[in-house]
């Protein structure tokens, strides 16, 4: 089977996504079980999202390791662009990156560029945006980072931490490479233009502010590697360590391949969803590699690989045994499809309670976590 | 004689500057007489550098002054991008803008973009423009702002209240329009691509701070009418008052036509120059309009048009009837080049003796002018 086109940027993921045509497109390096293992001696245990390769990819990892293994700490940087409310798909990679500051022990900045999406998208003012913002600061929050160890950079509020660094970076970015970087025309605004200039001040800011090199982690969804292609030539040039990068897949939307987005509502499953609506949208939504009938579904078996209920308990069912049993279950056909489902409802539900009980709390707390 | 070619942008002069061909193709209305006696009516007499049209020509100034009648009072806005010593072209303009707060008694928002030099010139360092901004600042504080009434905002200090307004500006202007208005290219950094949202933010900031529309005056050298063409039209569909402007020509270089350019040391006078250095530059490199002899000079007389020591003088010499005198002698030979230059000499001196001294008092001054 051909699959069809496909796109990733920072700004549109759309298509059947080929992972290992990206990987040699964006010039990046897989994770192979000698680097898996490599992690391990650190964390002793190895993250179902690095054995099931959700996170797949990366740049310089063995480097960040060598530093870290001199006793050179990294610290970590990931970020959120509010133009939404958060769902399920945003969290994946920041789940990792909780597990990762508290095996490693380190700080966490935490960008929400808030004009990121105000640049790019006609219709969202900074009204939203800043609504937004402090919705999505919630969720963050409510996956247990450690407030000692994160620091949020609001992009117009940290303005004055951050402008001065970015025009460090923008100065050595001339319109040609984002033009082909990101395909930008005569048409693109000029703050669009500049923006990823400040996508690339929290990898060496921390460095900056402690007046010494510090190398810097970033795991992110792998659309986002292209704003990092640019930046780490730049870093470099400015005398800071070239961020080492992690690499993850995309949570599929509902409806099958494809990125979960928050922009078409019936593909995501939103963090303040409720029981009800969650049941609803894996029912009437999630693509199923059932069969047409129970009887032939018995006697042919399901397509797991492609079924997006069972491939959303990849990313949320953290027992290998569990996942394996439902796998073989659903492919020899003793598994119906209906009952898949509600084990996914039930997974999905109960990660939800406990999350929405966090972001109730959150509330509270979320100002300890703003960088002063 | 046919006039050399000449360019004006916020970041390049040159040549033999025809001030009237700047007025239409800049698309902006000469002071005329009318509009000279309106303004009277509020300060009771005529600056000279509106009676010699040293300030000539206006962008919505009648409506401003409507305004003013009405009881809307104005704030002023001008500025300096630190690249270097401040030169006596560059207080002109200020000078006036002092006559402007003190007359119709205006707050003044005064920026110092100390990133724009650094966008646009390949050697200079954040060290250099932040080494300059407070010698710069010094020479603004001398010339004798009021504290209570004047802001400072320096773009990299103030970039938490500049910033998010600067995107406002930047979402509506494309590449297209800063490539066709400052000839940018594809090769052009994306910070100085971004930069005129930058300066167009003091223009309306004061109020989005007052959160109510305040009339805006821009006393500036036209060169930098360029940023305001483009901003001006999105400042109005932000809902805010287009600034209305006043336009200055450029106080010569040493040498003759042009702008006297901090780039280029022979051709200005700076502010810090010793007596004997004013003496030194003006006697070597101010170009004179006199005769090759003293004979010749006597029969023919000189040409105070062209001579810079003449032509200095205007810019400083607040006495029509003194400098009316020194045309007329220097036009029938009965002024010598040598004396001119001494007349010019003692003007410089006298004036820089009174600036230096309030440049020192400004060290312990200079914090009160910072916008908090």
């Amino acid at each position: 089977m051909v699959k069809k086109e496909f796109k990733v940027t920072p700004w549109e993921v759309s298509g059947d996504i080929d992972y290992n045509k990206l990987i040699s497109q964006f010039g990046i390096q897989k994770l192979d079980s000698k680097l898996l293992n490599r992690i391990k001696k650190h964390t002793k245990n190895i993250h179902y999202m690095l054995r099931r390769k959700i996170f797949f990819a990366n740049r310089d990892l063995n480097w960040l390791l060598d530093q870290y293994e001199k006793g050179n700490k990294f610290f970590l940087y990931t970020g959120r662009a509010p133009s939404g409310m958060i769902h399920l798909g945003h969290l994946i990679p920041w789940m990792f990156t909780k597990w990762l500051q508290d095996k490693f022990k380190v700080e966490l900045w935490f960008q929400f560029p808030d004009e990121e999406k105000f640049l790019f998208k006609e219709k969202l003012t900074l009204e939203d945006t800043e609504k937004y913002l402090k919705e999505n600061m919630l969720d963050v929050v409510a996956l247990g980072f450690d407030p000692k160890k994160t620091h949020f950079l609001v992009d117009t509020l940290h303005a004055k931490l951050m402008y001065k660094q970015a025009i460090r970076v923008a100065k050595k970015i001339t319109f040609s490479t984002v033009k082909a970087t990101f395909g930008f025309n005569n048409q693109t605004n000029i703050g669009a233009i500049f923006y990823t200039a400040m996508q690339a001040v929290p990898a060496f800011l921390p460095s900056v502010l402690a007046k010494k090199n510090i190398p810097c982690l970033i795991p992110l969804g792998i659309d986002q590697d292209t704003h990092f292609r640019v930046a780490r030539d730049v870093i470099s040039k400015l005398g800071y360590y070239n961020p080492a990068i992690i690499h993850c897949r995309f949570m599929p939307s509902l409806q099958g391949p494809g990125k979960m987005s928050a922009s078409e509502k019936e593909t995501a499953i939103y963090t303040i969803d409720s029981p009800k609506t969650v049941e609803m949208k894996i029912k009437k939504y999630a693509f199923s590699g059932g069969q047409p009938t129970t009887k032939e579904h018995k006697e042919k078996g399901g397509n797991p690989d492609v079924d997006i209920s069972y491939q959303y308990l990849t990313f949320l069912e953290e027992s290998d045994k569990k996942l394996k049993r439902i796998y073989d279950d659903y492919k020899s056909g003793k598994l119906l499809t209906s009952e898949l489902k509600q084990i996914t409802i039930e997974k999905i539900n109960s990660f939800l309670k406990k999350h929405q009980e966090n972001r109730k709390k959150a509330k509270k707390k979320v100002d300890k976590f703003l960088h002063s």
